[in-house]
């Protein structure tokens, strides 16, 4: 059976194969809208269960979580000499996990924080939607 | 002279290396606002005076990039091993480049695209607000 495409000619991955690659990665992007313009910040994030989970600090990032924004959650992997590569995107409600559930999953699964700044506290972001595309080795043409 | 920080203890990078950073690499990811919501496309782009440029069909990010809307952009290497890393955000105005404007400058700087479907056009991404941060080894902790 050929995978399905999407019109840009990428393949169309399935919600498990999504799920195994975001077990895979350690380094992602949130991308949340700010004052109408959108950001972009780097995380090392834990699959924990339905939920992402990231550190952070007190600042624009964890203000957006907890006021249980939606935020985009990106992760890839791109090999720059077989052109070859993948990308999954989640889309879900952020939410600043109180602490004694923070507690909890922290001993389940360890995340690291990206920064190394003080105040810690544990984002969750939910998987409402998962997809991903693949991009087969020489699908990348130099214009 | 130490390095500037800033309050999550990561070291803020001046205009030159971002800039010198952002030429390094090839993979980023554009962040916008569509219908409320944030989303994240990876896409291989290439520093060009003071544009980024990068490749795509007539789809959302496209449709985003011709009505002149502001993105967010962000490039990042992270060694899981030694735990150091950087990122780059640039945030501008991206239009679509004419067809004059957009032969010429590939010609001058070659861009990959992402997905090998058809309908190329070429995106320029401003660098109206550039900002960068690195992470120095062992500034993460397992929490």
């Amino acid at each position: 059976m050929s995978p399905l495409t999407d019109r840009n000619g990428l393949e169309v991955l399935e919600h498990d194969e999504c799920l195994r690659l975001l077990e895979s990665a350690h380094l992602g992007r949130i991308g949340v809208t700010s004052g109408a313009l959108p950001l972009i910040f780097p995380v090392n994030y834990r699959l924990d269960g339905r939920d992402l989970l990231f550190r952070t600090a007190v600042g624009t990032k964890l203000d957006v979580a907890t006021r249980g924004t939606i935020v985009a959650f990106e992760v890839d992997d791109f090999d720059p000499l077989s052109h070859a590569g993948w990308s999954v995107v989640v889309t879900g409600r952020a939410r600043r996990l109180p602490s004694d559930e923070a507690l909890e999953r922290a001993a389940r699964t360890p995340v690291a924080r990206w920064a190394p700044g003080p105040d810690d506290s544990i984002v969750a972001v939910a998987l409402d939607v998962v997809s991903g595309r693949r991009l087969p080795s020489s699908g990348v043409s130099e214009g």
